[in-house]
Formats: C-alpha cells, structure tokens, sequence
C-alpha cells in the first residue's frame, strides 16, 4: 500500500500516519518529493487498513499495490486450467459449442434441438430450467420439470447439458439434475449462491454481471474457489453501456485481459450480447479470434414462437451454416471444433 | 404494440403479420405510410408475442405501448402512498432520517450510534448483519448475533431499525427481529429474495441496483407488490458510469421521475452513492430540495476505525452538525423532520 | 510518480528502471515489500516519463501523485474567482439565473422573452445564434443576423446576454456582440476553440463534455486560462449512461467536487440535463440546494411552437412560477436573488 | 411518427393532436386501442415536428419511424462503397493495414517507421503533426513542420498517409499535403471541422466519438456527405464505459451493425482502444474476424521512448509478427494482405 500525502499535509500528520502503520506492524518507507512525501507500507496487510489510512488526515490518496483475488489469479497458477464436463474440456485444444432454447419449453422441442445441435457439432446443450426475469408475469421456467426433461434428454441424445441455477435452495437439486450449472449475469454477485455453489463441486460457468469490471468478476470467481470449487468457466456476455443500438457491448477485450490476470477458461455468449441473430455470426467469428474457448448459442426448433429471446435465436438450419461458417476461423485460430 | 414495417416490405409479409395478430385475437389498425406501414395491435397481450412480431420477415421494429409494471404505477394509485414502520411514516409530511453504521460490530458500538443519532434527530437505526462484500475474504458481518444486538439496542433506546437481507433463506429470521428490511443494490434483481420478502409483508427498502434503468427498478418493486407486500420505499443510492472520481453517481433525476411514474415513496442514500464524507451534506441538501422523503447516513463512533465503508461515515459530532444544516432546506420544501 | 514493480520483477529489470530516472535527474526511493517492489521518483516530470516507464520491462503500473491541471486547481487559489459580466457576478453571494430560449428565431421573440424573463426575476439572457445540431437536415442558426438581434434586444430591455460559440473563427465577432460566450458540451475538447478563446479575455461558460471526466473538463478550463483568460464559468449539463428514462443524467456531485478541486465558480443546466419540463423545478432546487451558483433554463415564449428543445422549455408563466418556487430554496443555502 | 397518446387522454386532446398534424398536411391514421389510442401521422416531416407533438396535452409519447440519416444508409446504397487512396482500395477484397506513430517526431523517426512498416505489409502511413491532447502542457505535434516530413517521406518511401486535422483552418493545407485526413474522436460532432472536410473532397477517416452511439456516427458522416464528399470510412476505436482496466470498450458489435445500417467501408484500431500493446494483437485479430476493411495500428521505433501513446505502441519486430499472426485470419475471412 503506497499513501500519497497532500502537498501542505504537516509533519504532525505525516508522523500520525507513520505511528497508525507501526501499531500495525507494518514496515515504513518515507520518500520526500519536492511537492508531496509518499510513504510505502510494508507487510501483510489486513481488513479495511486501507480504508483506515484513507480517512486520516493529511492524506491525499491511498493506492494498493496487490491484486485482490489470489486463487483466480495467474500468479497463483501459471498454466490455464482445463474444466472438464464429462469428455467435454473447457480450455483444451477443442472449441467447446454450448447450444439450446433459451429455456425449456417441453420434451419435444428439447429431444429435437439436441438431436439437432449435436448432429451440427455443438458439444453441449443448454436450456433454461429455472428463468431470471424482469418482470414477474413473465415465464419463469418449468422448474423441477424442466430439470427432468433436460437430465432424460441429454442421456438419450447423448449431450451433456449446462443449466442456470437462480437460488441458492434450489443448487443441491441442480447439481444432481445437470452436468454443468450456470450462474446468470444478475446474479453475479449473488454471494450466497457463490459460496452455495462453492460447496457443491459441480462444474460452472460464471457470466459477467451487466455492470461487473473485470475485477469483479474475478472476485466473485474467487468467492466460488475459495470454497473449494475449481471448476469454473467465465461467460463474457456484454456489458451495459450508453448504446442501444444492441442489448449489451459485448466486452471482446475482456477475454485476452481475463486470460493475462486469470487461468480460468473463458467463453463468449454472442446471442445474449448482441439480442439480434444476425450480429451472432460475425460476433462469433471475433470471439474465436480473439482468442475465448467456447461460445453459447441460443439455437430454437422455432424462433418465431419461442417463450422466450426468439429474436436471438438460431433456427436449426441456421446453426449448420454457422458451424460451417465459424470453421475456418477455428482452424485459422490453430484449435477444432468436436 | 405498435408493429413498423421496413420499406421494402412486401404485402406478403404484412399480411403474413397480420394474420398472426388476427389468430392471436388482436385487432388490426393498418397505417399505409409514404414510405412504410405501420400496423397497431389492439387488444390484451400474452408472454412473448412482441419478441415474435419483432423477427418476423418484413419487420422493422415493434413498439410496446404500456408500461410492464402495474401495480407499481402512478396510474394504478393516484395518490402517493405511505408506509409505516412504528410510528415512522415514509411518504408523510416528516422527512425520515435513518442514520447508523454501515456494519455492526459489537453492541457498545451500536447503544452508542443510537443513543446519539436519536438525540440528534435520526428517525431510524441502520447497521448491517449480513453484508455482501465483494472480496470473500473481507468482513461478511455478525449474521444472527449482529440481528440480536440490533434488537437490544433498538429496544432499549427506542428507535426502530432497518437492516439488509441477503439471503432468500434469512428472510424470516430478519424479519422477526428487524423492523423493517433492505434489498441492497448488488440484489435488486435477486428475484428469488424479492419473492420471499413480497410473501413477508414486512417494510422493505429496496435500493437501485447498480446499473438498473428506472423502469428496471420500478419493475422489481412490482415483483414485491405482486406477492402481495405493499410496504415498499425506494432508495437512490447512485449507478455506475464511467466517472471515477465518485465511487458512484448518485442519479437525483431519478426522484422526481419515480414519483411521476409511481405512487411508492423514494429515499436517498449519499454516503454510499459518493463515497466521500465531504460530499454527503451537499447531496444531502441536494436530495431533500429534489422532494425525496428521506435519508439514509453512515454515522460510525469513529469512522478512522470502522469494518467498513469509514471513508464516507460521518462521526457524531458532523452528524449532529449535518442536521442543524439540513433543517433550512427541510422547511423551505414546507417538510420537517423530528 | 510511485512505480509498483511485477511480483517476479528480476533485479536487473529494477535496476534499468532506477537507470532511467537517474538519467532523467530525478530522486528515487526504493521500497523492497514482502512481494514487490515500489519505487517512487522525485523531482520534476517532464512530458512522456510516465508512459516511458510504464512499458519498461517488469513494471506493473504507475502511479502519478499530482494532480495534471495548475491553474485551474484550488491549491493554485485557495478562495473562489468570481466572474464579472458587466454588474453580474459569478461566484458571489446572488444566485445567476440565466434564462432564453435555445435558439434564436426572430427579433420579436427575443424582445419578448428578455422582457418576461428580466422582469420575473433572471440576470442574463441566452439565445443561440449558432446551433450545433446532430443532423446536417436541422436548423443551424441565425449565425451573425442571430448575434445582431441578440446584441440589439440586450441593450433596448437592459440585459446582459451568453451565446455559444461552435467555430474559432467566428470567437473574434461573437466577442464583439455579446457579453459572454458558451462553449457547448461537444466542444469541451475542441482545443483549437478552447485556444481562441483563452485569448480572447471574454467571459465564458464552459459545459462539461457528454462523457468528460471532472478532470478532463478541469484540464479544458486549464487550456483557456493557459492563454491568459481567467473568466471562466464552468457549467454541469448532465452526462451519458446507461439510462435512457432522461435524456442525460445531471450530475451534481460534480458541483461540490468541483468546489474542492478547483476555485471557479459552477452553474447547472437542469434543462439540456433532463429534456423533460417536469424535471427542470425539482432539479434546479436540487443545484441550489448542493451550493452551484446559478442556473441555465431554457425559456421559449411558445414552446410547442419552438424550432428547438422544446418539450424542456417553460414559457413565461411558468418560469415566473419557477423563480417563485426556488426562491425559499435560495434564502436557505443563504444566497439572494437579484 | 406514430403517436401514442395518454391512457386517460381527452377525446379534444386527440382531437387537437388530429388539428395539429392536418394543418401541417399530414395524413392521419387513429387506432383506437383497448387502453390506448395511437395516432399514425402519415407524409413529409419537417424540422421539429416530432418535438412539437411531443408537449401538446395528454400524448405519451411520440415514435419517429425512418432513420435519420439518409446519404449514409444502406437504404440509400445497397452496395458496400469503396473509397480509393491512390491504389489503396477500402471496402475492397485486401484488408488495409494503417500503421505508423502517434506522433511525428522527426524525419529519421518517419522514415524508419515507413520502411519499416510498408516491407512488413503495410499498405498505409499514419502520423499526427497536429495532435489533440487532453493537458495544454503536453507536446502538440510538429504541426505545418510535420506535414512536410509526411509528404517527403511517404513520397521517398512510396507509401500514402493519413493524418489528423483539428482545426476547420488546417482543412485545406492539410488537404494539399496528404492523401488523406482523419477526423478524431474528440472532433466527431465538430461540426464545422466536418463541413470543411465535406467540402474538401479529400478522403477521411471519421473516427467513431468517445461515446457517441452508432446513429450519431452515421449522422456525423452525413454532415461529410451531404456537402458532397462520399470517400468517407468510418473508423471503430472504443467508448467510454464504466470499466477502466481497458482505456476505452472496444465496441466490435458496432462494425456489422455499421455495414447492415450504412454502406460506408469501417475500420477498427485496437491500439488507442485499448492502450495496452498485448491486447493489440487479439483484438485486430477479433476485428477481422467480425468483418472490418482495415486495421489502425500504432507502431513506433522504440516504444519506449515516444513521445505519446508509447504503451500501446508495437516496435518494428512487433509489427512483422503481428503481421504474420493475423494472416491465418485474413485468409479465413477470404480476404488478402497486401
């Protein structure tokens, strides 16, 4: 922690921070510019030191010299971790292709949609159990029953199968449904259901909050591994901005960033970002190049009547052109698609 | 829902549009432009038909014409409502100040802050129990024994106190205790909470979230209203935008623009909104000329050394000095406070 | 400036950084933590260190310790400038209120509105002559016969008058005519304007940039006072976010930010801020209230007849209204109205 | 414009409404719905219209059909334009690479750089002899003396350039000097910056404001056209948003949603998005890959010791790898390098 004093701060004040760091047994290194001192705190630092100093007076500014997250980070381990869901990896050599409704509507639409998104190359299912959504007379999903139809389908289709866990009560029943669960972008700082999915082991994929900074995020990767589960993959899914030409500015920076400070796989959700189906293509193309290790993509047996973000969708023939499409950028990228 | 047309419709594809509404049992308004047609649907809308309409072939956009929240609206209650808490009346004719730590940290701290912030003129007792923290290894608050001091002070020095609920599981246990509960601003969209705290009936603060529009907001009120607990007050506490000099920016638009749009009462909270104890009489003043009907302070013993957020608590001594010099603004907008 | 060094800095990489600024002449403090190293540098920056060092191998960041505008800064001039326009004073103890419609139209419309507005109570007229305007197909101004109408209604009603000035070219004639030139948001950083008119010695006001910083605008102001024009007024306006319920968001902790940071004087403009009518009362209570020193309302003698801004427009009742409700706001932070 | 009026509007409300656009020779379609009446106005609008209905008693709200763009939009052109630089095609088959210091320094420095970049495969020289920065204490550029470097070089190394011009004065020298300008992101809505440049008919880079939406871009560019100059490419460079570890959000959405509104050929520039030199390569990457015509990329001899932007900046061997790295991209895309 490096403390800026103000440029008329008295040698009185100076001292008072100094005997404040002592008390705390921290090392001092006083440097006296021509306009302001600085002094550097040396040692392990605890709760709200920094807030401490912050408010004291004569003092300008207080900077932090170390990251926040330990176990997220890169310097806690050098090499990018792998999240293996069955056969499938996160982070590996192969692109992982995450396809589905955006929620379960019934066992049909289910059985064709994995039927079909699995012939087309995708490598798993997605579909929503349990729905997050704005407005309370909104469909909110088919619950338990959609978790049933979700576990039958992807053991007969033979896909495994990633679903949103929305509260905390409901992870235990999650987890043993599912191959994966997914922690949506509301509730990215849903502490209770980080710690709760913590606990549990299961394989996740966290998505960025709407307003989440990069070190938010990673906080609250590290609130889940601080629990004891590794396994989880980050979701760059747009972030809100001033524009509304799109529904959210999908943050493509944020995997090669993510990538430098963190060893975690990161995947890229184009449908969700972007709301329009026809900026999912180009919108995929770049988040292969820039380098993420997989992509979610809404794909619907009929967009058109789908309960729920149909404007984003895939329809079947679709999602074939985009595989087709995506390839050579995969291959370009020196990685493969299933 | 108004339906806009592309220029290069073709009739087949307004057609096509206009039997779908026809088997939805819409009417139809045709509006032949110079350039475009526009179709008006009239008549009750179900789940999804807009996101339908909005991909069909020919569409340019679709419009929708009714507010989503209801029961929250100023069209469904004319008259702003009030809620009470004790003898505390959000919404009424006396500015509510509800004053406290932002954690509680042991019970000396809290007889103390309450003793004091009553003398001065606080209407309530704030301090969290439970706090979501951004880092897991920071101070995550008392929890039930936090809830039991609250408790005993209130009690003792009679004074009514909110405090924050974070977890669906807590909610019964915090509202035997408290008086009255907070949605913070990382839950706002945390539907499962807002769910059981609508089934509660106990008062609730439910703060902005971070980065939610007004109509975000007013939406997850609805969510309250419809489970039937109509004891809601909203609180501006700032959203985030790219200016960084401020931990937030508190949105004072946001007050005025509520109470048009809705009947419930609106509170602010500065100290969390800024981040800077010099800034929070100069909002403070700001929010109660805008007609908000209360406010929300850190008042720590001594904030030098607070748990957290001491940087924007005030100490006894300023809070006493920030009510004298609230007070003129307080009857100049023909309000007043205890 | 403080440099933090990489957790696995090498020696050889700190040594190149200490190299570096000794050949530059400055001090260094080095400060060996538990996991980094920080050194601070002393002496005089000059253009371009900061960046020099912050790509030198095994630097982490670099912080800069003082603050990047002189002039403009309140440890350059500890008491508030105030700003004369001929008996009008920015900075003092009366509230400015300056009142006109966006645009210019005719010279009928001027000479009524200087006459409505003067006489319930405004200080200064507005008008503009020269519109900067978001398509090339809208209406760009009177331009000069606009300034000659102005020129000529201030001097037969008796008021002193502001208008924006978008071209340096034209700085020379619209300092000729008016009393006071404006530079519009989108100009903030037109530097070439900002240039010309340091040379000028004209009264300005200077509104923060859609997406400015406090401190890039404080840096805008410091380009007109570097050219030896120190009568500058700076002007909230609101900024971008996310929310799309008002047109801008007003921010008002820029006010007493501003006070702290810097010695100019600061007004409001609730109009532009909200562009909404029912937003401009409450707000210009609330820039009252957080202690700005006067405001900018947009008044039109028809406003649903305006050739601009209309919908934020008062007509003439309704700003002698206004000046009637703010006045118990003014008597209470102590000020007075002319 | 279809106006939706007030649930509890008056049948003379509407009917004034119905007056209004009838005295304007509109045509009027009414859609009496079930809590609504919307009103269709059908033919030509005129400059401020929309704003007018807008404040007249009990509408809601008004809703403007058509784009407001008009020479810009794809429904003007269906075709992707080209705009030519000597051989240098935008919007062609070849990708154009751009690259080249922030600033000219000196002759030495430009003639390096260009040999350097054009034998790697660039296909055009950038440099600023006219800079914008935000500190009037921070260098300024070589000004008409840069120019002249520019040309010599360019000229003896056979490479064209582009650069910035500030200042509506400089349009012509420095139209006479390079092949083509740039308009900066500060200067997007300098409107009378960008009427010189229309009248100049020299091709430009209109480079994307710092938080300018999509529509306002292709407005600006529309300024250009509409005095006449087609060769307009639009260039994507970040926005400004809540997240700092980036300097700007890179908004790579903005490129197919630009080529779907607008038939203008778009570039992107990783460098100043993101001021950070190892986010360069993965981002130039992802802009391929969503479909961009060329790249803007800052390259300097020794990065090091720049005067500006040096962080961001690539060096000689950087720019050679960089190039090879990309091309897997480019030829996946089925476009060519030079």
């Amino acid at each position: 922690m490096v403390i800026v004093m103000k440029e008329n701060a008295t040698d009185c004040q100076i001292a008072q921070v100094k005997e404040k760091l002592e008390k705390w047994g921290l090392g001092i290194h006083l440097s006296q510019g021509v306009e302001r001192t600085v002094i550097g705190a040396i040692g392990k630092k605890k709760e709200g030191m920094l807030e401490t100093i912050e408010i004291m007076e004569g003092v300008a500014k207080v900077v932090p010299i170390i990251q926040p997250f330990k176990l997220a980070s890169r310097e806690f381990r050098k090499e990018t971790s792998t999240v293996m869901v069955g056969d499938v990896e996160f982070g590996g050599e192969k692109l992982v292709i995450i396809a589905g409704p955006c929620a379960v509507e019934n066992e049909e639409q289910m059985i064709a949609t994995a039927t079909a998104v699995k012939k087309a190359g995708a490598t798993m299912l997605r579909g929503g159990a349990f729905k997050p959504r704005t407005s309370p007379y909104s469909f909110q999903g088919l619950e338990v029953e959609g978790l049933k139809i979700l576990r039958r389908v992807s053991d007969s289709v033979g896909i495994p199968f990633v679903t949103e866990v929305v509260n905390p009560l409901d992870v235990e029943k999650v987890a043993e449904y599912s191959d994966m669960m997914q922690i949506g972008a509301r509730n990215m700082q849903n502490f209770t259901l980080l710690r709760e999915i913590g606990r549990s082991k299961k394989p996740v994929i966290l998505k960025r909050g709407l307003a989440a900074t990069v070190e938010e995020w990673l906080m609250a990767a590290e609130y889940i591994l601080s629990e004891g589960n590794y396994n989880v993959v980050l979701c760059e899914r747009g972030i809100r901005t001033y524009e509304t030409a799109t529904r959210n500015t999908l943050d493509l920076s944020a995997v090669p960033l993510v990538q430098h400070l963190s060893h975690l796989p990161i995947i890229v959700d184009p449908s969700h970002a972007t709301g329009k189906r026809h900026l999912v293509m180009p919108l995929s193309r770049a988040g292969i190049a820039v380098g993420c290790d997989g992509l979610l993509i809404e794909v619907h047996p009929d967009p058109e009547n789908a309960l729920s973000d149909g404007p984003q969708s895939l329809n079947f023939g679709q999602f074939e052109e985009f595989i087709t499409e995506i390839k050579p950028i995969v291959t370009a990228m020196g990685r493969r698609l299933e």
